[in-house]
């Protein structure tokens, strides 16, 4: 693949000087919809791409298109947006979900044992049998899964499955064997090995993990580079043509700068590196430029102050309904939250701080408020998640210019449990959309792919409904929480561009921004719901040049 | 500075498939030479560079110059020499040296003491106190100095510094304690704490360096993006447009990407990784693309094999004549050199293996002609310094493909230190370049710049007279072992640009190669040796641009 790709891309990455590479071009025919910066929606028929992969112009009807094009492409009707951007997912991750073995589709745990019996019998020289994907909410079990179930279907290789929100491990007793896990073992801060009668039952939650992952043969480069390619494949094919990567690593990132320098990167990475070392080891003394002809830059560190809700690593001001003894994990003292944060403001670097119980998202909000005093001017403080908020809290997220990372398909994916976790009085701050919007807070929206699918079209769905792909709860879960059409689309377009400081370059088709664009069969501004569900992306465009199209693949391999 | 050159090198970046950013010109009135790839000598008197900066042509007075030029720029009739290239340099080091206390011009150890009581009074601020060069054996000491000595001219802060070759450091009292060193410490596997009545008197010879080296605080990128630019200006200054850097940590290869990414890495980097993990961690599945206009690549690793003469660090194949208890340090196992070399080898990597002492450079040979089996074609494999060859062993440094990398002005600085620690009978191998050329093996000259001087007109009059600063010894040191002014001169372009897969781009003025070039005053292949260590640079070119102008600096700060 690298290599056919190779002089096309040599030719994009000199584009911005060079007039052969590129050409001045019209996309016809088209239903075109996009916000401008300010989220005004605008309907058009056609677009002039210049010479640098640029929007030029957007037609109608009305206006007379330019005689001297080199290229004329027929959108042949269909709907025209601006690509997607996933304000928040995991770029390697997903790579890795592509690479390994995925148990996100089983809906019970003997599904998952025999997809795992098989997979193992598939792949039989692995050292480790690696996956990720489970979620014992949904299998029903209204427990945890076990090691010796696990070894009832894999018993002989070490086995480690990553759960669904990546905030869980489930090992099998080779797995704990080899990572010398046993009653005396002790969970360490900001984790916990569950336990039976003082024995480990196979779950190690959050930081517990690393006790096992550890032990898991560390992917080569070559790996990371097919891992990169997949995950551009995917989101390519979604209509994703950017995304903040939440907690890049030097290795992600060495990945990601192979893809740049062969010139096979076609996609557009907003990183944001995993802690404040990789943040320095990354990008030295302040953010990359963007690199690439604006493919990729680390402008951010990632910081975790909490778990999530599943597997009760959430932090929350109160008991956990369901675990009266349990108030979940706080990952970062006060003090050690706002020096992490401080260091990354001095230098000009964007905190992104993952805060998923209302503990923890006023802690966050309160550094914030803290650090707004010594680092002012145009930060655009970011909260990932921002799933349960005290109601007390949420005026608060209109303040300071806090950009709230949230994910739509979340809400429809966790509501049960939520339920279950919080009991109904502390639902009012749950994934409470619209109020951080009418407290003149800002939503960026994504995916947190690998933990859910990327795909946008099931998140507009459900940030506009409320409802999961099966339509349930109709009417939607707390109704009042829904946000516009519009306004779902701009979080998943020029708001994500403004959360990655990008909103000049991306995120709208209004002229002067990059050509990145998708057509597709659906208009989210009319469809229903579940029409929206459906939306089949026709083709990807990055930069003004074809990247995807659903009947011929742009790049054989 | 990074400011002002950004725009230029963005259209620098660019020049390869764009007419603009470069223009076609003349380089007249020279008196130029350059050897062709074979290494003949040709002589020309001016030369055509294309709109890309390679040469394009040379021309005699016979010639016609072409009347369609962009510019013309006139030699003065100087002397214009290929760009030089030091194959074996530590960037970041001399970029660190030349921001910190620097020993090297000191003659005794009383100057040296004043040096660092001065410089500890004039930064205050420093935590610690950093530097590096000195020598004892130049103080005519006959004995290391001592942490009390050091005391006397800095007690209140940690002070250490670094043996002007890199295998020893020197710390005061405070800097032990700091490094809880006393008594009671062993020396380290490949390192020794120098002790007398069982005390430790302050010098950490090679490994043991890191004791006390792991308390230092860790540079900021802004200090690595610093000493880059003060390490640039520095090699350009003297000449020098290609340098094999021998020890590219992944910090110094983020520093290298930040100064190509903003524009203004101005000459070119041949990266040896320090180690293979770094390597992997650099560079993935294989040797990098050239990046920058081919300003930089990761192409191969260095390893250590044993350490230096003068800390007696050398692995010598019986004792040191002044030491009859020690034959120095074997860094790397028999089976551990071999993994490494083959780690490296099989993903086209270049090893580079530093080896000092004969029974070092035996094993390396002997570990060379064990991989060739495996690993065949053009592998360039590398021995850097091959100071102390076994004269039963140089035959076999003509076999292999084997490039020795060399560094001629170490056996100036050496000879009367390497007399004393090998006695005459061992000497027959020692700085053997002549007999290594004889034998068929291919020489490739640097100056191991912070150690020396990385003036490479020092290097070339050592080379072809093996006489000192000061013409001592009349006639030279062992003088079959002097090269000729054309071999000289070689070793310091095209032999070095072969020793890192670049000859095909650098290292010759003849069609096709980067035009890097340097105006100098004086003739190598007529002056006398010490009318060449008296060369002055007057311009420095890379890639068809100006880089260094001795009056007036190219890029004004």
């Amino acid at each position: 693949m690298k290599r056919k790709i190779l002089p096309l891309l040599t030719a994009l990455l000199c584009g911005l000087s060079s007039n052969a590479a590129y050409a001045d071009g019209l996309i016809s025919n088209v239903n075109g919809i996009t916000l401008d910066e300010e989220g005004k929606v605008i309907r058009f028929e056609a677009m002039l791409i210049d010479a640098n992969g640029n929007v030029s112009q957007l037609l109608t009807s009305k206006d007379k298109a330019p005689k001297q094009l080199d290229y004329n492409h027929d959108g042949k009707g269909q709907i025209m947006l601006p690509g997607m951007i996933d304000a928040h997912g995991h770029v390697m991750g997903l790579g890795f979900q592509l690479l390994t073995l995925d148990l996100s589709g089983t809906n019970s745990l003997e599904e998952a044992l025999a997809a795992i019996k098989k997979y193992a019998a598939d792949n039989p020289d692995r050292k480790w049998i690696i996956g990720r994907g489970w979620n014992q909410e949904k299998w029903g079990l209204g427990r945890f899964p076990t090691a010796k179930e696990l070894d009832s279907a894999v018993a002989d290789m070490p086995v480690w499955l990553e759960r669904v929100d990546g905030h869980a491990g489930w090992a099998n007793s080779m797995a704990m064997q080899i990572a010398k896990i046993d009653e005396k073992s002790v969970s360490p801060n900001g984790g916990r090995i569950e336990k039976i009668d003082g024995k480990p039952i196979g779950i190690f939650i959050d930081a517990a993990s690393e006790l096992v992952q550890k032990h898991v043969p560390v992917p080569l480069p070559r790996d990371r580079d097919l891992a990169l390619a997949k995950a551009q494949e995917k989101l390519l094919s979604l209509g994703i043509t950017s995304i903040a990567d939440m907690g890049t690593s030097i290795d992600d990132w060495q990945a990601y700068r192979r893809a740049g320098d062969a010139g096979w990167l076609s996609f557009r990475i907003f990183g944001y590196a995993a802690g404040t070392e990789e943040m320095v080891k990354i990008a030295g003394p302040g953010p990359t430029p963007w690199l690439y002809d604006d493919k990729l830059r680390l402008g951010g560190v990632k910081l975790y102050l909490d778990g999530a809700l599943g597997s009760r690593g959430a932090w929350l001001k109160k008991p956990y309904a369901d675990a009266p003894t349990q108030t979940g994990l706080q990952f970062l003292s006060f003090s050690d939250l706002r020096n992490y944060m401080a260091r990354a403001a001095m230098d000009g670097f964007q905190p992104a701080v993952h805060a998923i119980g209302d503990a923890a998202n006023a802690d966050v909000i309160d550094a914030i408020e803290d650090l707004s005093q010594t680092y002012g001017g145009d930060r655009r403080w970011r909260i990932e998640h921002v799933q349960i908020v005290d109601p007390a809290d949420l005026p608060k997220l209109g303040q300071h210019g806090i950009i709230s990372s949230m994910q739509p398909v979340h809400q429809t994916s966790d509501r049960l449990m939520a339920e279950v976790r919080l009991g109904q009085e502390r639902l009012n701050g749950a994934y409470a959309w619209q109020s951080i919007i009418k407290a003149g807070g800002r939503l960026a929206l994504g995916s947190d792919v690998p933990v859910e699918s990327a795909d946008p079209f099931a998140g507009l769905a459900a940030a506009i409904s409320r409802e999961d792909a099966d339509g349930q709860p109709f009417g939607g879960w707390l109704p009042a929480e829904r946000v516009t059409r519009e306004q779902a689309l701009a979080g998943f377009t020029i708001d994500g561009a403004y959360a990655a400081f990008a909103e000049k370059k991306l995120g709208s088709l209004t002229p002067g921004h990059r050509a990145d664009f998708i057509l597709v069969d659906t208009d989210p501004l009319l469809a229903s719901p579940s029409q929206i569900r459906k939306t089949k992306v026709l083709e990807t465009w990055v930069g003004g040049r074809p990247v995807y199209n659903h009947i011929k693949k742009m790049d054989e391999k």
